[in-house]
């Protein structure tokens, strides 16, 4: 088994510009987190421009889909942000590419306290290697079909439709 | 689904005494640990006493072994120290109890720097949804079944038999 | 000796709200900074409204006067927003209370990775114990007289006129 | 104003080693934790072996004093052990070096939640460069004078004699 996590940035790589006081991007919190995690199997870390999901439009959601498509590892995780996760999932799940595909991210980046970041992360490799072929969004301990799946802004959770 | 995590001490959970300079136990970080995870499906923590792995004896694992026994739950978490988490894996294995149980601990304790307890957490917690019934050791993004798993104390990592 | 900690707000406390995926202010992280220093001094904080420091009006600075002039401690931090930081001080400054005032705060926010606010409240706590009456601008290891700093925000760094 | 820094060792730099489970020293965390810091005035590190206190000797000591007579800095920080730091303090306040020389540690480890260290050399920075010539003990927000200390080591703090 090995596994591709795909960074397109989100809360979880939110980074905080301590000259503007406002939270961007910058290098991605992807390499220091994977080696934290001290991952025995093969992993490859892919990373696509650094995104706010809000920001997002068709041709970043094809570029995510590409991504998939060429990965040779059958395992998938993808790092993103949690207003259209639903989105690019759905843009994923049409495609039907025969691979497990995990959808995670962050409710608090991974630089600040608190955050949820590495639990999700872990959450998402685990049952990346353990579902059959799909897309899924994996947030908080709990995994969605690609189809059906919202974000309740207003609680700040993942449910389904 | 609904998540069962038993707290058995180990790396995970040790805590840093600043009167004696050492390192052992006191209240756990799982209630803090599972606050931040934000998990939204129903998870239940149940604390034994909290060990040092090497210091588990038989009477220690039955009590491991009672209460997976005794949960209503079908998926569990056992945060359990990593020298002796094949033997009580050995013993749960044995009992066939018809639930997913997955073991995991750290590397690196959890309010210490660079801790991949979080992960590991989150790891397990997703496995222990989405595996068939058995018995499983789960650290730094590997599963291994609990029959076929050893630590190599020299790298400070798992692997199969 | 016993010292008086005034929070105003600032960068030092700022709090990421997950929701709004914004930073602004809840509780004060002051409480939880104060317990960790151990500090064997006996130590009054004094939570005034949190702002930004931008969004300071003159009857806000009078606020932080009337909180210094009321002290019976003749030691006292403030915690206070970088961008004003300078007024604030001039009209401490101008008002000649006879009492060691000294303004601190951070570049990166207490609950973000990295942060430097516990160090400048270290800073600040020593030199407010030892300078002569008067007040101060502590960031980053430096000491400004009132009348003699100014924020370089290009550079992200107080210096003198 | 310009600052030198030597690292001893003590609880501040202690680490954790993953493969014996155990807190020793390996490289020191005072260069990432004054890179945090954004000290703006010129700071000398100087790292001489890393030493549990209860560990030094008076070669270890006299390596300490020989390493502040020849600093062309007159103010200095000592990063120490807590256990032996009235020895060392008191070494080098026989030597009567004509330098102000601030004595700091910390109670929990840098790199452990909830950890002192940042506040303590923070503290020190400051009162290093605002106390008259002479050597000091400063902990936990308090300065004391170097033949008027000792560590409470029930209660985990130091007090005047």
């Amino acid at each position: 088994m090995s596994l591709r996590i795909i960074a397109t940035g989100g809360t979880f790589d939110k980074h905080y510009d301590e000259l503007t006081g406002t939270l961007g991007f910058a290098d991605s919190h992807l390499p220091a987190a994977l080696a934290r995690t001290r991952m025995t199997i093969p992993v490859a870390l892919e990373q696509l421009p650094l995104l706010d999901s809000l920001d997002m439009h068709d041709a970043d959601r094809q570029r995510v889909l590409a991504s998939c498509r060429a990965a040779s590892e059958s395992a998938i995780v993808i790092i993103h942000g949690t207003d259209t996760m639903r989105e690019t999932a759905a843009v994923l799940g049409a495609a039907a590419l025969g691979k497990t595909i995990v959808l995670t991210g962050a409710m608090i980046p991974y630089e600040i306290a608190n955050s949820d970041a590495l639990f999700n992360m872990g959450f998402a490799a685990g049952v990346a290697q353990t579902l059959a072929a799909g897309v899924y969004v994996a947030m908080n301990g709990q995994v969605f079909a690609w189809d059906n799946v919202t974000k309740n802004r207003a609680a700040g959770v993942f449910q389904p439709l």
